[in-house]
């Protein structure tokens, strides 16, 4: 089954101003859709995070692939070190990860396995050695915000109540704010589990967020809180301290896998990470250190489908709990993360996803449904998803319309506050 | 794809009388040829290690695994654990891994995607990711051994040039004699690297048998000496030293993963292990430690084919070399480890094999041939080999004719020597 063409779309999806550690999102997210076109008359599709520079590179690489043939993701994977470098770029310092060939990877390998999947007819989990759940569980995820629901509207009447549409509108920046975009949002998609995004709002803050929202939820909702490594050691310890009994896991507080194992000796939460510790690369210093007890993985930045089962492998084996990170993503990453979610033998703590963030989707049926706070594994061969080409052709345009070439949420945020600047450790 | 059927039929297999720390090989090795019907009508293979307690083991199981389908593997995999217990039983103190877990597993796991192959018309190799190389190399594997060949003749008569049947029936006893042995399979089989089986005879006659290969074959072929961990720490420094810049690896000297950690410390050559790292428990300590700097993987014991690539994955990422471990095997087994050794993508050594010794086949079309030291991947769908059932029925009455029940080289070597018993620690 070999490759004939490759599609690839840039397309930028409404996205609300959320604010985080790195500045505030834009009013579009950008992701890039892949489709492969095999000589079978199947074609596979993968989404991944949008910029110029992946853009560039899958571009520059199409030529190569064309030929290959989608099992043989070892002879690619290898073409595409040759191609760009063994060593890939650093993850950089912003909470997502800027790195090229586990991104280029990712985007080609997603997409076979659906080609796979789909001259099997069979789902994309049953490539990964089958299911060991039919469901997975994600997390809701919560945001200080400012007013606002992102991009041109969109079209999320059918699965979403009409108490999270205003909700996702409105503005975010206190605990009590921040207790009622929670109750919306559980109350829309039946979440079990709770992340607040942090490192946007002075600590106390969002201490005081927790709280609000334990006292809201009760002890057996599990909350986290991620400020993004731009807390100190300091201000990480000292805040840890009160959440020990009420975070499930405390979320990258500090910067590094040094300040990481001096605060899992000082603190008794689970520390989480992917920020700190985010490749194979990383993984015997994290584990020497004791730097982190949970691994969230990414299949965008982990390299696939296959390296996170490998990733769950070693996190087994070497007893770290594993989840997943997710940054603004549409419904053909949503179906990746389900099928690997699915399939994982090892699955500790309900996924993040920022899904119910994003009104605009990209496949045919609209936005894949969360209910009870679970996502069924799609039915159908592959990912179990297509693409809307009218979708396609919308978002695509929306992105040549914003103008914006690359994720920045530094410049944004100035549009709000001009002094504003990043810091690589604020409180 | 719902199994239907499973034929789990006995086998006993010629085998020379090879020496080894745990005694004498019998004439007759036993292996298990699993066969998984499918309501597909596509029939898939696997081999494992023989014992009473794995058959009786698969044969209880087979009612549960009716009915499930191949691409399940997680959910199989529960199952075995479930019925038979989360923890699997201890490897033992011989050079053979006793484990019950592992094996049925693999034996499925195996089988299963033979018939994913066959149903895909891909080789296994492609549901391990691609081809990381078409051919897979090999080495020589030498053992002391008594005068004869076991079992009744084989008609190997093909693949071997006339020197190896000669020299598989010869005594090697000595230095000398281990040359003869290594200049007749390498001659036959074009072996690049070679392995002497060692824990056999006293260390001095061993050491004087590596420095004979090395002055027989010099410098450029590899050498590795495996006593099965019956050395004193005293006597593996001893003659440790001696080989340093002589072996390319030696393999167990010592016994537990401590020995080893103290080893490494004394002796500058990388030290391989089927013996004290065996399973992914035990990864933990081997890297607190370091312990070994090379992990030799089997398939039959790591559990299986994707979890052999795991492995793969786990040396790779904390820096320890791959290779791969073997027994007395037949062409079922070898195929297996032919797909797994093209598709990793970290392969470092030359794998063992004990194919040469073992006359007898049960693959149609006779043994696989090894050419200049390298197995191609097989053609056709699966695993690419078929049965002989011819020669499946005449190796099974082998099998009720010789009486075995499980492997025993102590009982084997008492036969010779009444006084002989196996010692945790010989010399
Ligand atoms: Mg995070
Ligand atoms: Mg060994």
């Amino acid at each position: 089954m070999k490759i004939t063409d490759i599609n690839i779309t840039q397309i930028a999806v409404g996205d609300p101003p959320l604010l985080n550690a790195a500045g505030l999102h834009a009013p579009y997210a950008l992701r890039i859709i892949v489709e492969i076109i095999t000589d079978s008359g199947i074609t596979g599709l993968s989404e991944i995070p949008g910029s110029e520079k992946i853009y560039k590179a899958l571009t520059e690489l199409k030529s190569h692939l064309i030929g290959q043939d989608v099992f043989q993701l070892h002879t690619i994977k290898t073409l595409i070190n040759q191609k760009f470098g063994e060593r890939d770029d650093q993850r950089g310092v912003a909470p997502w990860d800027q790195r090229l060939l586990v991104h280029l990877f990712s985007a080609i390998e997603v997409a076979c396995l659906d080609c796979i999947g789909k001259k099997l007819d069979r789902p994309v989990v049953d490539l990964l050695g089958g299911r060991s759940r039919n469901k997975v569980p994600f997390s809701a995820y919560l945001f200080y915000k400012y007013e606002g629901a992102g991009g041109a509207l969109g079209s999320d009447k059918d699965t979403e109540a009409s108490g999270w549409l205003r909700a996702r509108q409105e503005e975010a920046l206190s605990p009590d704010q921040i207790v009622d975009q929670a109750k919306a949002m559980c109350e829309a998609f039946g979440f079990q589990s709770i992340k607040l995004k942090g490192g946007a709002r002075p600590p106390e803050i969002e201490y005081e967020s927790i709280l609000a929202l334990r006292d809201a939820f009760g002890a057996d909702t599990p909350l986290r809180l991620d400020p993004n490594a731009i807390w100190s050691l300091e201000t990480a310890i000292k805040y840890g301290k009160k959440m020990e009994g009420i975070l499930e896991y405390y979320e990258d507080p500090v910067r590094g896998q040094i300040d990481m194992a001096l605060l899992s000796q000082k603190v008794d939460i689970p520390l989480a990470t992917n920020m700190c510790t985010t490749s194979f690369e990383d993984l015997p210093a994290s584990i020497r250190l004791g730097s982190e007890h949970i691994i969230l993985s990414d299949h965008h930045f982990w390299g696939g489908l296959r390296a996170s089962m490998e990733l769950n492998k070693i996190c087994q084996t070497f007893g770290r709990g594993f989840s997943m990170h997710s940054n603004s993503h549409l419904g053909i990453s949503m179906a990746a993360m389900v099928h690997l979610g699915a399939a994982i033998p090892h699955l500790d703590y309900a996924l993040d996803t920022h899904y119910p963030w994003q009104a605009d989707e990209v496949i045919d049926g609209g936005k894949i449904p969360i209910i009870d706070g679970f996502v069924t594994v799609p039915d159908g061969p592959g990912l179990g998803v297509t693409l809307d080409r009218e979708q396609l052709q919308k978002l695509h345009k929306k992105f040549l319309a914003c103008g914006l070439k690359e994720r920045n949420d530094e410049v944004e945020m100035q549009k709000v506050d001009p002094q504003w600047h990043f810091k690589l450790q604020r409180w």
